[in-house]
């Protein structure tokens, strides 16, 4: 596992933990209750059904770990690993009651976590040697940014703001509002900014661009919804003094004609909120 | 709002803490505070920008009503209703501060719900007339469950197990482990039953279906992976004495093939584990 | 430990937690603290005081964890068995702190749960031979619904409903908020019940009874009240197509002639609402 | 309401809201949303069907509010109230959906509640004019010590220690565990516990309480499993210099010979580990 | 109040909770329990008994508002207001319960947050005229840091990073335990860090701030534990390249001489590690 | 340790899961995650760089535990050691990203406990041979109690009330709302009060002494911004037969003064509320 896709144990548990308690209610899990004695054990493999990328394995430990301290989970492959159908990717080990009662909020976050790693590898494959950088944003689901930005990064992706304080992201609405220029927007907002606090403005057009680059500028610049030919023209604009993301209608297809716009960045939403879970089993041994 | 919709705001609120916790951070919304007074107010429109099934007022509701209790949210459109292009959802009124901090936590769950609602509407639309159930599966997220469960009954589908305590479900690795027959599982499953919990079991073969039946048999079968005329054969078999449940490959092209089949319920995962979020923005008005 | 009474430790710690912290406040064991080095250890053993039957280990257990990892407890019985005066149930050794710390909240809940798993196994003895389950309610104490319902199993009983969302109990008020027959309320019902969803039906005269059994029915008919020769008649009028509960008015003495008229289930709120603490004790070792 | 009855909600939230996620799931009070719609209202009345005194109605109310803030809550009478079947002790106005989902919630509670009052009330009775306090123990459920003890105290009651940091109690276990007399454990005591705080000492023999108070003394006795004789010689002992507390055996049959021995104190564990529910019902008005 | 001073109930509320539960235990507030009816009301007002500046209205607001929803709360000066001993800051109405046990919870999250903002002041006030920023750090308490950042601005100064995944902070402990040099850790960084967050380098010599301006440098320099004459130069060698802070020894008395070095912040551990309170007191209307 | 000094983990840490989600966030230390491989392993040492007291080390061990279970806290020496700079207080091993990414949590805790145990330890040392108890009061900051009361013993001080419910504290508010006298105050008191709960009373004139000794008295007197000739006349008044506290304008200057007037306890709310953090570093061993 890389550094960068260390997330503690504290950031993954209270999912587990709810995910667990939604499961079990207050009865538990009749079924392996109606048929097996709590002493029996088994041993069981993950293993991927479909071409992708694995993210999610500390957190399928977790889930069998907090119904039975004594279950053994092996992950076989590293967080990030590119997986292909057949591949064992981790085993558990311990009371049958633990590992079918957690299999399926382990499946349940492993197949969310990869779905996204193997759409970010994707994207990230697709405008490779551009020097682009693939980027999520602010649409998350409840309880799973810390996760779902942890799998764009094991996906080779990179993060935008993790929330609310950690920049300042000025929009039209903001500048509305204040009942000003982008001029005295930026002002107001670079007096506030802490000292380690980026500022980013908003642009869905050129002239935009050109009001703030005139008044000192931002830190970096959204392009919002913008076609290659634009793009270009607003990266030739910035030229190196702030940072270009592009973002608005990126897919698949469109990924490489706007990364080859020179821009710094792409961030696409629907990485994180329009998830297809990749598709990985829990195949018990005999 | 037709009763099987309702959900207590108690089941909401737990996740609109944590995504407004996960979004404010210890700093709060920089940007606003950086530009705009507390005082400031206004009034803003969620617009659909897509054709879909609505699902998730409730939350977006509580989303800014967290913020700030002065806030007015007024639905225009009943949860479940049938929404296009430029349809107005709901309003929401009050502080600027708040407007705009809970924007991203509002959307984000509401965009996720409606998107689950539409994509179970369209396969309630393709299996019309069948007499078929679509149903949700135990593949959820983390914390959703029952606001994902809830956004099935809303694009008109209905829910399967709850949780692990509410049915018992037999699969092949619970009758193996028990290292018995098909017989001696349901026979075990049935005496630890409490009155009201209906028994499930899965089969593969329709050689299973028939040791099945011939013993007494379950009040539900989970037919998985079958073709079209494997579920016809197995429907035939069970004649009405139990429901039949088709599981497993079920895609909007094979939906109605596989409804037409004569069983009661096709129960389909990525309802709920693949979701395509559904396009809503919200407008602030000048 | 028969597989019916596993819980994993996730549904006993909030328990656990809650007890202790309530007994701890924020000076901890002032006592203990004022008189004993921490590094003092002892062993101590749970020792039955009554004739009754055992429940509640695991929580013990958690008890004395929770307060120092490094406590040893074994039990010394397995949960659901009989237990006399003088009976051994499980030692636990290590620091004294930790030991004289966790024995209070330990003893209320081994002592509160055995004495609804005995209470059970009376009733279930006094029933023997007519084939009736003896089940519980709702009728639960605030955040103890999950091991109170585990007595009850522990006792040889079973478990009713576990909660409002895992099947439809249609009662008096609810037909007559509804404006309707209970013809149209059974069907209301089996229209939005899930397939997995049993539906009971309360009735307290035959007549309606009959009107229910008329239109299709029930699974279940809870039986509200009624004498031996009501329920023998409502038993033959359902005649096997449904399940037959018979609830009100049942005590020990009751139960038995309850039972022999043929219904399915008996249900006891008392089991729960009304428990008496069978008499544990700790004894230190010297 | 006297003062000694008022709980803020603080302390009777987490209860509701926990007993209230036990029973509504994630799916919610199937049973009306299958039948009702979410605009239909009622009003409802809590009525006795027993002999007894008043507890919990500011929890009841709690439970209709957590689901629904707009349903109206009025208590008809004051907490500590003598009732007899038949007195409507509160009604409930408001949306249908909130009313019956949270009814078993209040009931739960209430009767609880309700039942410890009683009870407590009734040993009060019968030591009447002796100047004796009616006292609880540790001996509560996990997170519901406040609640219990609140009702006992409307019951007439009054509370022992609150938790291990409110009083020192030194018992036979910590003496033993010191390795000293009662001397050096009294001493040790004393320079420890904080100026504010009590220290009492149990004692299941007199000549432990000669010893006791031949050296400085406590502050209180706990005088274990004494037979009114043996009480007696002990309060002529402590002669009025600390308070003298009966503890151990005391039923609704020995209370009184127990309270005339001089004692100042009954202590009763049982007034909260052994509760018989009070019947209490929710009448539903047409 | 300022719209940097924004801060939404959410991040108040558990702190209020928490310290009302511990104070009031499970027995609650038994001083006014003994003495008051819970009806009796008061009018009490916030009064100002030393010099300083006002921080922690919002809270004290929700401290009675969550004991009695129906208390009343003024402010009568605004969050960040200089303030001088007698002046009245805001009032309280309501039960007297509320007031009275929400007093002391009040009054300690209020001087607490008051100091903070006092002291930050008068640096502030110290470096008036050169447009240094006076910024807190990391050095928080356990679930304090939003609400003394919060004070920190309140008083004039400004937050440094919010915690550790808002900037990279690089200190000789990273840069050692990588085995390299500042430029490879500087690289590292640059690859690893979001488009949005900052580098700072944390420096104690001279060479080392040679180092990293030669290979591209940070966007901020931590210039630790530097005299005046230092800063002065690292500032001519920085030349506005990037920003600079000093931080280590500054005390109300060096504060001046190291802001007039051109330095473009100064960061203060103390302002929230060693804190102060402001003298507050609630004085009772007769 | 002494056992003074015990708390259980379970009150420690609630603190440091609040405080280490503060600062991961959602992102976690992206420092450590830019450079640095989750297997990178290290020691560290943690040690005083000032004189003082030493208290906090098991909060310090679960900060590092919590964020890697595998780490090694070994302390060096006992919590309540008067330490001085250079002394070697406790060790930790394991992963570099525990080890840095626990750090500050760790010594924030740690500083600010050892900075309230080196106050205490100082007036404590002032009033020594004095026989006069050094205590703090109810002025702690939130969620902090619990810890804050025990670094007050581990500086050889005691504790006051730990909150609201365990003794009566009567104070002119009281009695004036009471609309009552004094002698009617403390009968009310003591007719209210658990048996185990002491009495104190508020007082800041002598007369008001004399009228409540008259009357029976309480178990204790506060004896208010009093200078030291009137505290002595008021233990001569008090005489022995009840606990004599200063409080109110305590320095370190004017302690030993207060403290042989004969009063049994000065209490100090900056202990608690206003504290200077005691300069402790971490040093990584290279």
């Amino acid at each position: 596992m890389t550094a960068a896709l260390f997330l503690p144990d504290l950031l993954w548990e209270p999912l587990i933990t709810t995910a667990l308690r939604e499961d079990f209610g207050t009865g538990g899990d009749v079924t392996t209750q109606a048929l097996l004695g709590h002493q029996k054990t088994l041993r069981a493999v993950f293993r991927a059904r479909h071409h992708g990328v694995l993210a999610g394995l500390p957190g399928a430990r977790l889930a069998f770990h907090a119904l039975d301290g004594a279950t053994h989970f092996t992950p076989l492959m590293a967080e990030g690993s590119t997986i292909k159908p057949g591949d064992a990717l981790a085993t558990v080990e311990g009371s049958a009651a633990a590992i079918l009662g957690g299999e399926r909020v382990a499946l349940n976050l492993l197949s969310h976590l990869s779905g996204i790693a193997s759409t970010t590898a994707a994207i990230v494959h697709a405008v490779e040697g551009t020097g682009v950088d693939v980027c999520c944003t602010r649409k998350t689901l409840p309880g799973l940014r810390a996760v779902q930005k942890y799998a764009v990064r094991a996906g080779g992706g990179s993060n935008h703001r993790h929330r609310l304080d950690d920049a300042i992201m000025l929009k039209d609405n903001h500048i509305a509002l204040l009942g000003g220029t982008i001029k005295e927007a930026l002002k107001a907002a670079r007096e506030r900014a802490g000292h380690l606090m980026k500022i980013e403005l908003e642009v869905d057009a050129l002239e935009q661009l050109e009001e703030a680059l005139s008044c000192g500028g931002a830190d970096a610049y959204l392009l919002d919804n913008m076609e290659p030919d634009q793009l270009r023209r607003a990266v030739s604009m910035i030229n190196g003094r702030a940072i270009a993301e592009a973002s608005g209608g990126i897919t698949p297809d469109t990924a490489r004609s706007k990364a080859e716009t020179g821009v710094d960045v792409l961030s696409l939403g629907w990485l994180t909120h329009s998830v297809t879970a990749l598709d990985i089993g829990l195949d018990i041994d005999a």
